[in-house]
């Protein structure tokens, strides 16, 4: 009997959820809700159900993990919390500073559901904090480096589109190659938020518009590009599309630590991705953890939790024994 | 109170807990034990004993965690199982085929003592297996690809130095750049033994023997060297010592894998590791799974794990609220 999964919320990540759910044969989609009209939605898995968000409840005792696919903004603390009274469920939400407040309303609920709740998956939080934990744990003497890109920054994007006189825009984070190196050599550098890492955005303008000034603005602003070296590409919105349409993205955890009794020794540890659809990979992480909460939960616990508090077994479909014997 | 900790067995293994100790505050070092004459034994630390291996059961009371720092090949098989009637043990058994067979024994062994036994750590196994699990239960369509090196592999310098005519002698494995920048291209290559690693040898040879016939003893030694492009120079014992004298090591783990409902797009995940000192950085990892290890028993935990069957956060000294908050 394979692990029934519910999707709440079909924009990419959701989208991404279903693919992820085809690759592994012991997970199965058992219904798809939105906040749009079901019928205008259209998903790829044959015989699957789309309903209405208020409907959610009626499946309780169908899904064994709902994934909240919404946004961290508005959508994730008011849901993850409301859900985890009736499911287990699975979110990845990415406000760094409000994770406190939010664990804490999902364990509460969780535990008032007998359900487990993971929050904060994906790759940032998610699988980067994983590599920072771990990495701390081992070189306790040592400097952390969190590189991004190169990658397309969605929030960056929207604040060029915001711009008047831009029709579309797309912006890359770059990571500065020069920086990443004297860190991986050991260095220990202590670098500037322009030295880690450069912005290239490509822009649409409209017709007519002032170009100068255009990449002005978007040089200027505040927060987003004013800190940065950022570069201005005037292209066409057939460009844009042929060229830009993906959502790759990725990066690099790096800790430089030293050992020994005179502190002697270097070492560097490295944890890369490079992927070519952000979305997908971070569904592909979330749906790992909705099989670690379903064994979790089996296994009577209940509770909010994060990466950092599930043994990595439970994300596996394989056995302990199997584990221990080919992968160890 | 810190988490006191033994150690058994004194070599670089051994010297290196003892390093790792200094560097994290929440844990001492309570005794050393010897198979050697504790008198000729030199330690680092000021005010701490070194005993005979047979006193330990002494320490049974006042010890938390004892390091086992023995080899595989002879002393682990039966020590973790004998030590984990009695202490919390960690070691870093890395014969792979032996592992479920060590696992089963060390299970029943720690579980009678009510003691907690976590075997098989280190970077391979240990690190690298954690990578490899959490890549593949991640990206369940792809290929794995681990590399070792650069780095000197013991084993293989040790079968130089057992040819006749050879005084002393290191060995590097060496990954072939083309093939790791092929596996990060996402080419998924199916490569050789020849194709993933080199291996490189330098070689003292004593006074007036055939270094052809040492050249090719090496060349064509099956398992170690047959199956792999080996370089090997001849070089003095001066320069042996001056510039071969380190333990560096390290490698990659990379998986390779498709997502989308048509297996559109790709992703690598990357993790690497670079180390100035082997067996310090193996002893570093030794000693976060006996803070581990500390706390798993604490809670009433007992019985053999492995890496995959421990949380992260266990392995850090600070508390869930504080990894929430700085580290996800």
């Amino acid at each position: 009997m394979s692990i029934q999964i519910g999707i709440m919320g079909y924009g990419n990540l959701g989208r991404g959820i279903e693919c992820a759910i085809k690759q592994n044969d012991d997970l199965e989609l058992k219904a798809v809700f939105t906040r749009r009209d079901p019928e205008t939605v259209n998903i790829l898995t044959e015989g699957v159900g789309v309903y209405k968000t208020e409907e959610a409840e009626k499946f309780k005792d169908e899904i064994d993990v709902l994934i909240l696919c919404g946004g961290s903004a508005t959508d994730l603390p008011k849901q993850t919390k409301e859900y985890a009274k009736m499911f287990n469920v699975i979110d990845s939400f990415d406000t760094h500073a409000k994770i406190p407040e939010h664990f804490a309303e999902v364990d509460a609920a969780a535990k008032e559901g007998k359900k487990v709740g993971i929050i904060s998956v994906g790759w940032d939080p998610g699988m980067f904090s994983l590599n920072r934990l771990y990495a701390n744990a081992i070189l306790s003497n040592g400097a952390d480096y969190t590189f991004w890109g190169k990658g397309v920054s969605q929030g960056h994007s929207d604040a060029i589109r915001r711009i008047d006189g831009v029709k579309d825009g797309k912006q890359y984070t770059i990571p500065v190659e020069s920086a990443l190196e004297a860190v991986r050599n050991g260095e220990n550098p202590e670098l500037t938020t322009r030295q880690k890492h450069t912005r290239e955005c490509f822009v649409v303008a409209e017709e007519g518009a002032d170009q100068a000034r255009i990449e002005e603005e978007i040089k200027t602003m505040p927060n987003y590009f004013s800190d940065y070296d950022t570069t201005v590409h005037f292209i066409s919105e057939e460009e844009l599309k042929r060229e830009h349409s993906g959502i790759p993205h990725g990066g690099f955890v790096i800790r430089s630590g030293k050992t020994g009794w005179e502190e002697e020794h270097n070492h560097i540890i490295e944890y890369s991705l490079k992927l070519d659809s952000n979305p997908e990979f971070t569904a592909s992480v979330l749906v790992a953890y909705a099989r670690a909460a379903y064994k979790l939960n089996k296994e009577g616990q209940s509770g909010c939790k994060t990466v950092f508090d599930i043994a990595p077994a439970y994300l596996s479909s394989q056995s302990g024994e199997e584990l221990r014997k080919h992968m160890l």
